[in-house]
């Protein structure tokens, strides 16, 4: 495991829960890789290091800046090397050994979150053989794997990018909001998680509620004319209602 | 019951299954009534009726502009009368009875549904004893009651918003998204799960991920990008992810 992050702790829990070996972690900073080696008894070394100890496979789960500094790492060349981002090409690998492809988790993985999720994983391979050893790696340590090629993980990405980064983001402002005001956040819990239940069971588009989908004008002003006294919230009140009215419209 | 709607028919099925009787239901429509009526062996009346059958509480489960015309309703002076509105005065029932409140449940309710999620009620009374009669009858059909003067309310409402109908409309531009670019939205569920789940364990702007907070500007103009044949779609993604970072960056 390159990395020591979120994606590489959390990876390296659900690799070894299927039975897996994690044999070492790599991290630029040694402290972070015996902390998360120590679970595994995995050794360790430096980006930097020399020779990297042999595995079946070597996953590159660092940020994607760090990424395009991985053709300098030492002892990969020829192995099976994966990258774990969204967002950056197969290709990236194509320099540091004849044999790549990515393991991208569609999942928000936070190393001190107390559960592991359910991580659906899109793979791509450099060629057929190299896919069907990630497939078959995949498959081992997720009941949901889809291949996918650069663009169409990177518009997965994106699609994952509105549903929880941004969602969250309504978390956010509703929690700076309830401090502000002096609400109380956790009364809203009930309300997003039955929110995130009829997800499941019907599609959201159908099952939007609320004044701006209503055209609730009455509603509608009497928000904005409360939130005068926060700009920003109400800034966004006002774009988000304009594209729930838009997007209905658009789309009934 | 004075309403036939989402909100009166979810709050039918509380109330019936807490031990209480459903008296009747009355609605604009007869039809609608009858539907409403026949689950719990009710009467039905018209909103236009002469006189509402005797009952211990009248709720009016109408939507906001119908609240307006509640004056009229015969019959129903000198009873227990409470609205279940987020954005409407307690006032708009003086004109109707001396002894009226506010039973408004925060959360998205929906007769299509197939369970009967948690419901938080925030209640009002115009006196210290009507309070006292709706906070038992609340009380004893949600464990969650809290009092909350229209002020209160309507902010909560309003954070309701943010966190269920605005949290929603970006499920829809994700699932509106992955059809156009032929993507299964369905492989996001389990995201949108996680995501939900995490706000539970630890406060959302501590956990927000993905590009936007992290500041990485690689991503954000691949994606923005990617997403130049979606404008309405871009347009949103550049504003929330400036709205993240403004927020992050101010709050740090």
């Amino acid at each position: 495991m390159l990395g020591s992050g979120n994606t590489a702790t959390v990876l390296c829990e659900v690799i070894a829960n299927a039975g897996h070996q994690i044999v070492q972690v790599v991290s630029r900073k040694e402290e972070h890789a015996k902390l998360l080696a120590a679970a595994y008894s995995a050794t360790t070394a430096t980006l930097t290091a020399a020779e990297l100890d042999p595995a079946d496979i070597y996953i590159v789960a660092l940020n994607d800046t760090s990424l395009d500094h991985v053709e300098s790492i030492p002892g990969i060349r020829d192995q099976l090397v994966v990258h774990t981002a969204g967002s950056v090409s197969i290709d990236v690998l194509s320099s540091c050994t004849s044999t790549y492809g990515v393991l991208y988790p569609l999942q928000t993985l936070s190393k001190s979150s107390t559960h592991v999720p359910e991580i659906p994983f899109l793979i791509d391979g450099s060629d057929k053989d190299t896919l069907h050893r990630i497939l078959g790696f995949a498959k081992s340590i997720s009941h949901k794997v889809m291949e996918a090629n650069d663009a169409e993980r990177l518009r997965y990405h994106i699609a994952a990018v509105f549903v929880s980064n941004f969602a969250n983001h309504m978390y956010v402002l509703g929690e700076l909001y309830c401090n502000k005001e002096r609400l109380d956040f956790k009364t809203l819990l009930p309300l997003i998680e039955e929110t995130t239940q009829r997800v499941k069971e019907i599609s959201p588009f159908l099952s939007q509620t609320g004044p701006a989908v209503r055209d609730d004008i009455f509603t509608l002003s009497k928000h904005l004319q409360a939130l005068s006294s926060n700009p920003d919230i109400k800034y966004l009140y006002l774009k988000l209602s304009e594209s729930i009215i838009k997007f209905h419209v658009k789309h009934q």
